[in-house]
């Protein structure tokens, strides 16, 4: 099957041949119909992470079910699926206590890895987050994924798959927000279009918009925000705080740095919780004030939406099919497989919100 | 009425007679039984801290009440109370929220502050958190006050006026530990023993005592530490890891300085939570790294244990009535109000845990 591949961080994915494995026991083989381009492959990409390789990217992805292993009896070939990178065990103290998506015990790879998933010419290609989905097909444990409707379009599920598990969930889940609540999302791409998207679904009263792009803002404004603030005009930190007569109790970031994660928690009113969504870089630190925190206030971190995703994603399935869940304006463009690196360079454009590969453009 | 008056930061306070008005409306005058000497009230004397000046401080307070205004029905004289720095107002939205600790209108002074609560040949003298406890006397609102059982030693009740409710009150209200979790405390000040005390009340499983004084960490031991670790001797964050496999569910930091506040996120296990109970001065920063809050990991502050005074405060003598709040070994000194001086000396050697002022040592 065709793959991109990618061999060294800085250079172009390839598209290659790779061989897939069959599945085994508790293993399904996936034909996968679209795939979301997230920051996250990016950072990978520009070296910020750091990950084995030969890999194949790609972790936001639905298909159909080709074939399973002897074990699975959650699906059947034909399926409606989307995939997830929070594989769960089931049995660790993290699954048990409703915290699946922290699980100790992911089914990362066979136990035995031979043959390895993915490979080429008999050499390991790695798997990326037990999902490589810049592929045409996916061969992933049945913990790496949930049934969906069939009538729930593949291209806009992938996105559940990442973007919007990952912005809802840090609004419902993590922050666990109250009806009324003043929000404040820092970064408008996928992942803070959801968070902003989740505050609406979730009664938040005011929400406030922050990007450096004004059509990401006024798009932003499609998808619930009461308010938007361009950071290169204004300072949101100020701005924000004169809108909410002295601050948010909820501010989510949404984009993954320094500065902004700081100014999430200083945008904060007494006793409120900032939530840091956007992955920063390993080792980069940030500096709050230590004396803010005794005004009742906090600062946390949410793992992929807090998702329990066998739960979480057939409900934002059931909200997008009921006009609640804004998908369709969330994909900015649909391309091949053979453009990924095309979408990668429109990504640090920034102008873009979202680019979906489709496999299958029926 | 005799008093401790504090003019100038890095100056002795001086023992002076001080008048103290009559009670008006919804105000109570107390005549102090006992207060404790607390690590804040050195930060003002130290100068970490500003509050106008000429003030009386103290705020870990209780006695017994003499006189109320016209208005007040909660307390009569003769009533045993404890007093505290959370005035509430009782209808502002954090109040009717069950969040009264961090009221935004708590009844400081007298409306029309005429004639002030204190004053000294009609200048005024500026009531210290709305208390002024090293002195004979206290005037203050009446929700600033909770009244507790007679049976209660009011030494030991004045401890429960800050530091207890502090310490408790970060374990089982802001951090709301579970029954068996690992909890590390640094610090083991009256503060830090009250939240190693607490966390054994709420049923921690491992309780790790954190100090640089040994007799410190052997009196930890008897308020319910588990384990101890001499932190001039041995890397608090690597041992505790070392003791944990891999850090505890729930730290709390009780000194206040940057270093130990760090050390606290840094010792958290995936999932963790970092509550900062210690007054760290005003303008300092503190540094954490932010891909480390994406393993689930939150830091919050702690407003004087997140209390619910009213509520709290009687359940903490009755903890102690049955013998599980371990008060008496608290006090490491009892002394007249003259001594005040020498007390905030023997608390920057950093030996004793707490001296208590007693008024009447009957």
């Amino acid at each position: 099957m065709k793959a991109a591949v990618f061999r060294n961080p800085h250079q172009p994915l390839t598209i290659e041949q790779v061989d897939i494995s069959n599945p085994k026991s508790r293993e399904v083989l996936i034909r996968t119909a679209a795939v979301g381009i997230c920051h996250s492959d990016l950072h990978y990409i520009d070296g910020y992470y750091a990950t084995p390789v030969p890999t194949v990217l790609g972790h936001e992805a639905a298909g159909i079910v080709e074939k399973v292993g002897s074990e699975v009896d959650y699906v059947q070939p034909g399926d409606h699926v989307i995939t997830c990178l929070s594989v769960f065990c089931g049995y660790c103290e993290f699954c048990i206590t409703g915290r699946p998506f922290s699980c100790v015990n992911p089914k990362t790879a066979r136990p035995d890895n031979e043959p390895p998933r993915l490979s080429q010419n008999g050499e390991i290609i790695h798997q990326f987050y037990d999902l490589s989905s810049f592929a045409e097909q996916m061969l992933i444990h049945e913990h790496a994924l949930v049934k969906v409707r069939k009538d729930m379009p593949l291209d806009r599920a992938a996105l559940i798959g990442c973007a919007v598990t990952t912005g809802v969930g840090a609004v419902v889940n993590t922050a666990d927000i109250e009806i009324g609540a003043t929000v404040a999302v820092i970064g408008c791409g996928g992942v803070g279009l959801s968070a902003i998207n989740g505050a609406a679904i979730a009664g938040a009263g005011r929400i406030i918009a922050i990007d450096i792009v004004d059509s990401k803002l006024e798009t932003a404004r499609q998808f619930g925000a009461t308010d938007t603030i361009n950071s290169t005009v204004l300072d949101p930190v100020e701005t924000v705080r004169e809108l909410t007569s002295g601050g948010v109790e909820y501010s989510f970031e949404a984009l993954g740095t320094k500065r902004t994660s700081e100014q999430a928690f200083e945008m904060l009113r007494q006793s409120g919780v900032a939530t840091i969504v956007g992955m920063v870089p390993e080792g980069q630190m940030i500096e709050i004030e230590a004396a803010e925190l005794t005004n009742d206030k906090r600062l946390q971190g949410s793992n992929m939406g807090s998702n329990r995703f066998r739960v979480d994603m057939p409900r934002y399935v059931d909200f997008y099919l009921r006009g609640q869940l804004k998908l369709d304006d969330m994909i900015s463009k649909r391309i091949a497989l053979e453009n990924i690196n095309e979408a990668f360079k429109d990504m640090k454009q920034g102008e873009l919100v979202r680019s979906v590969i489709v496999f299958d453009p029926e």
